[in-house]
């Protein structure tokens, strides 16, 4: 056989389109919500196949699914290979699932090459990773990691009042599985935006995870009449908005390709058509990949507080840096494979950010369509998918020391 | 005597007071909607006082209440004295009550000082000025001017679906007067803005209502997410919010005293914190006295629009020019009383406004503390009230010829 080792780009492909058919809403759309009926379907197939390949399978109290192949070394732990099978209400076929599929896919092109590994691999179906159903996002992973308790997750509920533990139960995946080491995680995704494609890049290296900061920000007026008051008069907040928003896209704009600044909400109050409005209450999201920037650019924010003008940090999640060996494993296969890449900060968060606080770990993007995410159009290509397969596949062997050529 | 004739304040006062009990909310609130049980009252009482000064008293279908006392000339059309008793759902004392009961101490200090005016006397209470209870507003002056028909205003119905004409027959005031010549209209009115205040006058020779035009402004986006989508591959409608802003700013500040601009309403779609807004809807309020200069403030703010920004204008009113003879028996009444006063042009609408387009009408204004209206802080002094009162009464004399000193 001539070039590198390859998985099946039509069995990987009928694998995603098996899983497209389970909680199919719409015609390319998928509503599997974690821990709902359609989500035990989709995982007692996973369940299956991964048995079929010679996978030991274990669940934890949050239902989280390792399915571990061994090794030759029964003396290493394994080198994991996960993502989510649960999607968003109006999701699409490939955000978490491509991970998942692509795991079965290289133990099962390993099996057919009679290639084994040093270390076991293991498949990982996370649990609640969209927080649609379950809030937060990211609960089994977060679990595992010892993020959340398993208390804290079991007492989450839906919003009909069903607990989280209940459900998994209801299903049957409630299982005793600790958490246990990990040699490295590797998690394939498609990128959820749109620079790879833009680019007309083929592989995305993630070398890590972008911080986050959330704000609220109100500015601050008196109500009056539009018809009756000067301008002169008047304490208008809106001139105001034009100022902040100007002085948040400066800083969103400060560093070009790494800073984000984003105002999802603005609402004017009271908002009636012929009243200056008393206040505005808006929101600023900032993102950058080191921690140090972010602060500087929370300051900047925070230095537009003023009398008429109040600014509150609610939420902050701090960078992740992904494990220099791991990164490194991902970017010598895409290279070594031949395949156009860069390396790329996740601008989203995935159960990788969790992992890669107690294992070495890495993510490989794919490009999706227009970067569309969340939504039935998303959309991929067999040979994306294809690719991102064969990176994960090789990423892992190099890891696991070169015993694959 | 000395000193030129002057109304009663104590008794202005007084049943300023009466009606501040009649729909009480609050300490110094007013709710009387138009129509209602309180609404009967008041009118009521008004009735009874306009009878006991010797006025006859008939009602339209629209149940506007012209009370008139006989002049000397049999001849002559009536000089009206109006506004309205009704008030908004969470008002003030003195929004157009001032004007009706100031028209009852006029009558009453021609009458204590045998003073016979050549034109009847007519005092009007407007039905549903304020609107806030049937839509539109100066709903009954409008019938009177013959801008709405009688059907039209019989059809209107209030949030639980009562209609119009049977309300009005309900509190007994549906009267089969039709509209009639008017010599000369006066209406004496809180200000409802700040501007005599800031400049330290007692009274405002109202000498017209300013134009007002809205539109409605749509800036278009495409949502994206706020952590993968780079600062450069977004179509973010939040920048060119800031722009807009400033643009329609300037064009309020375009002739500093007389141009307005108001952004009332403003609101991001779809409203979440992490997703870039696709799209953002906001209001413009465009007011200015002069129609020319109206027409200009539109034509830039529509140069304002793009492929993704929308204007549209949904209403207009033009501006009204009072009448220069009876304006000028306003000016010349609060020179002779000596009072500090200025030419002012009203921001807000009117029944003069209607009444305008059927007779000679002048407005005059008295100050309110801070400008606040439509709110239980609305608040004047009773010499406040006794001014406004004073050069009401003065210029219904000089209107009507000098036939008192």
């Amino acid at each position: 056989m001539t070039g590198p080792l390859s998985i099946d780009r039509d069995r990987l492909w009928r694998r995603l389109e098996h899983s497209a058919r389970i909680g199919k809403a719409g015609e390319t759309g998928l509503c599997r919500l974690a821990l709902s009926d359609e989500d035990r379907v989709i995982r007692d197939w996973f369940v299956e196949q991964a048995q079929s390949l010679g996978c030991q399978v274990r669940y934890d109290s949050a239902g989280n699914i390792f399915a571990r192949r061994p090794g030759t070394d029964p003396d290493l732990p394994p080198i994991a290979i996960g993502s989510h099978l649960d999607t968003q209400p109006s999701g699409g076929r490939y955000d978490g699932i491509l991970g998942v599929l692509a795991g079965l896919e290289v133990l099962q092109t390993l099996t057919a090459r009679a290639i084994s590994p040093r270390h076991p691999i293991e498949i990982i179906d996370w649990t609640n990773e969209e927080g649609s159903r379950f809030s937060p996002a990211m609960l089994g992973s977060g679990v595992f990691a010892g993020i959340f308790t398993p208390d804290y997750a079991d007492s989450r509920t839906d919003k009909q009042g069903r607990r989280f533990d209940a459900e998994v139960a209801r299903i049957g995946y409630r299982g005793d599985a600790t958490p246990h080491p990990v040699a490295a995680y590797f998690e394939l995704h498609i990128e959820q935006g749109p620079v790879l494609e833009a680019e007309g890049l083929e592989i995305g290296v993630v070398t890590g995870v972008q911080g986050i900061r959330w704000f609220d920000v109100e500015l601050i007026g008196d109500c009056c009449h539009a018809g009756t008051t000067p301008m002169a008069l008047r304490r208008d907040p809106v001139p105001a908005l034009a100022r902040l928003i100007d002085a948040v896209y400066e800083i969103g704009n400060s560093d070009p390709g790494r800073s984000l600044s984003t105002v999802g909400i603005i609402e004017a109050q009271p908002g009636s058509r012929n009243t200056v409005p008393g206040a505005i209450r808006l929101t600023v999201d900032l993102r950058h990949p080191d921690d140090t920037a972010l602060d500087d650019m929370e300051q900047r924010l925070l230095s537009l507080a003023g009398s008429d003008c109040t600014i509150a940090r609610i939420w902050r999640s701090a960078p992740v840096q992904f494990d220099q060996r791991a990164v490194r494993s991902v970017r010598s296969s895409a290279k070594k494979l031949g395949f156009s890449h860069r390396d790329i900060v996740s601008g989203a968060g995935h159960d990788a950010v969790h992992v890669a606080s107690v294992a070495p770990t890495a993510m490989i993007f794919v490009p999706c369509e227009n970067g569309i995410s969340h939504n039935p159009r998303e959309s991929i290509t067999p040979e994306q998918a294809e690719n991102g397969a064969n990176v994960l596949l090789h990423a892992v062997l190099d890891y696991d020391g070169g015993t694959a050529r």
